[in-house]
């Protein structure tokens, strides 16, 4: 049954209602080794899922594609639904187990949310990867790349390097050569192998999870200054859950640097800001709400957040923007770019 | 000869003329292992410092009081320039010789900056500190506590671990005690002993220039979050060319998270940005630019401008931000604030 337009929610997470889920397609040692997506030593002190998400049978958060579908797609009104597994596998050290790992989620992703339970096509799935072997998620991307509800590539902004370094330049290629997003959220950030975005390693879960911010902007200044996308011009990358306030204030410093710095930089051949015009998209939870709804809008503004911009409710987390509540009142034809034309461009939607 | 009200200047460098008046300074066996201060791997491509702020006699930029005085404060009508020597102790794994060479840098300040050529008291000086070694650190901000001239104490961004931990608080009840603010100014960050503020370490100098707001990101956060102004409810914090726009923008995400998570840290009894107020400043080279200066006065009104920021040139580099034209055209009582009074009040000068 196809749903009338309505909103596109860019970051909503799927989990399995057991670790056997995900077993299931894990192959030995795998298999046996395998002890579920933790997320290591920055736990949330509170409940990190939403209590009212938990299925009436009493699984897990978001583990039920029926009930997800009217407990949060139809309350809305919500079209599509972007789907970010939470695979946790950037952390560890061994890239056989973590690509393993990534390739259970995809197919347990396929099956139980996007070739089954999709009737009506509302559930669009990302291709999660383990980075830490970028010619294995350049496999695995091939081998999803084609299915009709795999709209992305996801992984975790926790790595050991800033995404703009060559290594990585091979899931880049993948990426570009089937048209499918490069989508960083965070995780794993400062966890297992990762490095830390702070000045060592953050004390508390507040600190940690207040300044995931950080790792978003290394992410992005790396591949802005390093030209990949003069290398990969059809490249496109969403910065998921990162944040959305501290975008334009860091291109401004960006932008002011590379006039006075560009000769270190001769393969940019426009401003830093103008290849994000062109190549990137940030998804809006968590949005900040300042007092003054006018300072939130002048940034907005700043940041280009009619072109830029989409909505994402970040369902089912304790810290879930409600489409409802998330903005203040928007002028009718920002709202509707930022919660629906801008998702269905840059993912092609129909 | 008193100087008529006019700017406070709060970052401006003074240079040594040669590496020997720093030797002349260090004792046996710092005297011949102390090679200068190097940047370490992140090093300007262009020229760090401005070619015409050279003195008459071919001296480097910044090295003649007499000099300095005639070609910046004398120009801008500048009351008081805040001194901030670039020892580049903070890098170094050996805590004894960085301890050394901040002892080197505040003898020489004290000598050629502040007791002598220094008759109009425009030059005001930082206590240098090998934030290595905390409690020696605390030993040298105690052997300058009382001097007429020295105002503040300063380390460099650049450290292994965030300033809100632990280890650090010798340093902090010493500047508690003496009123001496702690200024927290770029430098050593990613180099020798010290952990990079972004994942992995920078390729270029732009981007690791760019994202050394990551590194006053994480000290501030941190600061806040452990409980640092509880602990020391006199001591004041000025954040020193960390880029200003960034600052509203992430505490609007930390009061956010406070609100949801502050079982984690119950020790706080105020919001963050309430912390801030009370205890922070920061100084507004390298202020950004954006296209739409209303963008621009918008955020200094959501970070209350008014009274956190304080003006600074950072004569003689290459960013150097004229008093005349960094700012966009200010209402006279916030030009007021920012240029003179929130530095008077801060510093407590006459």
């Amino acid at each position: 049954m196809a749903r009338k337009q309505g909103i596109i929610d860019c970051d909503v997470h799927p989990y399995p209602t057991s670790i056997d889920e995900i077993k299931h397609y894990l192959e030995q040692p795998w298999k046996e080794r395998y002890s579920g997506a933790g997320r290591g030593m920055y736990n949330n002190p509170v409940n990190n899922g939403r209590m009212d998400a938990r299925t009436p049978s009493g699984g897990p958060s978001g583990s039920d594609p029926a009930y997800l579908r009217r407990h949060h797609l139809d309350v809305y009104g919500i079209q599509y639904a972007i789907l970010m597994p939470r695979a946790f596998c950037n952390w560890l050290p061994d890239p056989d187990f973590a690509t393993a790992i990534a390739a259970a989620y995809n197919q347990w992703l396929a099956d139980k949310w996007l070739d089954n339970n999709n009737e009506d096509g509302v559930y669009k799935g990302s291709i999660t990867i383990a980075h830490q072997d970028p010619l294995a998620a350049a496999k695995e991307i091939e081998k999803w790349a084609g299915h009709p509800h795999f709209v992305q590539v996801m992984t975790d902004s926790g790595s050991r390097v800033a995404f703009g370094q060559r290594q990585y330049y091979p899931i880049f290629e993948a990426c570009q050569k089937y048209g499918l997003p490069f989508a960083i959220h965070p995780g794993t950030d400062s966890v297992g192998i990762n490095d830390a975005p702070t000045v060592g390693y953050p004390t508390h879960f507040i600190e940690w999870f207040t300044l995931l911010s950080n790792s978003f902007a290394s992410h992005l200044v790396s591949m802005l200054t390093e030209g990949v996308f003069e290398r990969f011009p059809g490249l496109q990358v969403v910065l998921v859950e990162g944040g959305v306030s501290w975008l334009a204030p860091l291109m401004w410093r960006l932008d002011a640097n590379y006039k006075a710095l560009r000769y270190e930089v001769p393969w940019l051949k426009k401003l830093p800001s103008e290849y994000l015009r062109d190549h990137v998209r940030v998804t809006s939870q968590p949005l900040e709400r300042p007092n003054n709804d006018a300072h939130l809008l002048n940034i907005l503004d700043a940041m280009d957040a009619e072109h830029i911009l989409m909505f994402a409710s970040d369902y089912p987390h304790f810290d879930f923007d409600s489409p409802k509540y998330a903005f203040p009142k928007l002028p009718d034809a920002l709202y509707q770019r930022i919660f629906y034309q801008n998702a269905k461009e840059f993912y092609h939607l129909e």
